[in-house]
């Protein structure tokens, strides 16, 4: 399916409010309920996370249970307690006594900002919405507008979710998840094209090709008539890479950090003082630890996984009208780019 | 006042639920509304936490507006939605638009294992308690089984909430407020004197004196004879550091590392695997920035009010009784150590 959701045992939920002031959502990608080892690489300025300190290779809990991104800015991290809640219920979680049901939940986070593109300023995820995009968890992921992708704006077009997968040579799984809100841009100003179109696959942009210059010249022309305050103060770009193979915390860190060069070959600037980028990474643990040559083709997958997926995120996003404006997707903007 | 609460603008609210399987709590400590600049060190092997990343100082965001310290494990962050919440309503946050009210509530938060020891395991601080705690804010603090310190546990003993403050010679102040729940022990097992007595100043632990033999043998045939079921799985020690001086983001930072030799001085062992030992510090500029002089005397005398909040904490313990069990105070254990 060319998703993150092709690891085995990954489930990915969305859910997402739109109208009357709300534009914005969360997305949960879950692991098996006995959790995945995971790491993290916070590489923006203006970061807004939840439980990454845990995640350092030096300390004790090693797995997580779920992973949530969502819109909101740092007030959309109430969602996340909805996940937890959910968890806890389930009797997910790192075990802390004897009964059943006694765990903690471990739910990472990192949010993006989206405040107020509803209309509505205050109109951001809460633990209810958390609790939704929990149970709408399946082997399966949409892309564009939904869950965290939602709200998303990226370099003035809209933003959203993405996701792109690769099999390993031993046949095993890397995907990535991204919600693509960066301050930055995905578009070559020279060209109109994706930065990110020329380390896409066959199947991964079905259609697509380099912009007329008169599409170019339009969307410059645009670009440069937007007024000063719809700018974004804070942007992000968050994600998840997921495998069934088995890595320590140490080698999920790694692997984050390559992400983040994926990151920089889809969108310039990354990683500016406004954007919270944050990936995450998760091992479900099904298949085998890599030797260190295995780990390599790890590595460079991850990252071409991360580029694919933001590729994907903007030529699924849909332009979106509020009180608080527009927002046009890449394909409104740039019509004669899709056969 | 010999509390955190002697640096001026800093208030400190409480809110904790007891009985009816409850034994928990939660603590915000508030700057001025324009907020502080702050720093964060994580020492623990479990912490819990959230909004760290952003105080690395290499990133964006300067001040916090809050920060929260609270009992419930992870489960408990859902408290500081509440305080989150209240920050929105009142204005304050970080600016990210151009109309009052379109601010983000920057609220960094840590929280520690209580779960259970009220006799109900899903019974950890929400929202509400966090918007509470936020309502009861003011410049004056308790100590002991308040807030965070509500279902707090020492080494077998009952802990809590504690604080303590100095004068610096030019006439400002630091002062640190910790809740101690950590699995190491405060009491040195040769004497039954807590480890942090011979670092207190006169006024600090009024009455103290050396415990007699008899009360020492009590102690320790008690500690032998806890159940192992009884031994936390997780603990941690968490607190604030608070000073009227203007520091940056890094030097925040360090006076949180150094806090942690406070800690080091007052629990053995302390920062271990099970601990989630984490310490911010904020510092509200009102005064000046220090020379390196100043700064050095500071960094002592913040180590130092670490220490003594730890000692001042299991004094003002008081020992509880739920269907969980029974957590006995450090003066219930050793009466003779109190004229």
């Amino acid at each position: 399916m060319n998703a993150i959701t092709d690891v085995p045992g990954i489930r990915v939920g969305h859910a997402h409010r739109v109208g009357d002031g709300w534009l914005t959502g969360t997305t949960v990608v879950l692991p098996p309920s006995t959790g995945a080892v995971a790491g993290v690489d916070v590489r923006g300025g203006g970061p807004g996370t939840r439980e990454t300190d845990l995640l350092d290779p030096r300390n004790l809990v090693e797995r997580v249970h779920a992973i949530v991104l969502g819109g909101g800015s740092a007030l959309g991290l109430a969602a996340v307690d909805g996940v937890a809640a959910r968890l806890l219920a389930a009797g997910v979680g790192y075990p802390v006594g004897a009964a059943p049901g006694e765990v903690v939940p471990i739910v990472p986070a990192a949010i993006c900002f989206d405040l107020g593109r509803g209309g509505e300023f205050g109109h951001y995820p809460d633990a209810a919405l958390g609790a939704q995009a929990y149970d709408a968890a399946t082997d399966v992921t949409g892309q564009g507008n939904v869950g965290a992708g939602t709200g998303a704006r990226s370099g003035g077009l809209k933003g959203g979710v993405g996701t792109a997968s690769t099999t390993l040579p031993g046949g095993h799984t890397v995907g990535a998840l991204v919600v693509v809100n960066s301050v930055g841009s995905c578009v070559d100003p020279a060209t109109g094209e994706l930065y990110a179109a020329r380390f896409c696959r066959p199947g991964d942009l079905p259609g697509l090709r380099r912009p007329d210059p008169d599409d170019l010249a339009a969307a410059v022309a645009a670009a440069a008539s937007q007024p000063a305050e719809r700018r974004s103060a804070l942007a992000t770009t968050i994600g998840v890479i997921a495998t069934d193979l088995t890595l320590t915390k140490a080698q999920c860190a790694k692997v984050s950090g390559i992400g983040h060069d994926g990151l920089a070959r889809a969108i310039r600037p990354v990683h500016t003082m406004f954007d919270g980028d944050t990936l995450f990474t998760m091992a479900t643990g099904a298949g085998p630890a890599p030797d260190p040559m295995v780990f390599h083709g790890l590595l460079e997958e991850a990252a071409d996984c991360v580029t694919r997926a933001v590729a994907r995120a903007m030529l699924a996003a849909q332009s979106t009208s509020t009180d608080w404006g527009e927002m046009r997707s890449y394909s409104a903007a740039f019509p004669s780019a899709l056969v």
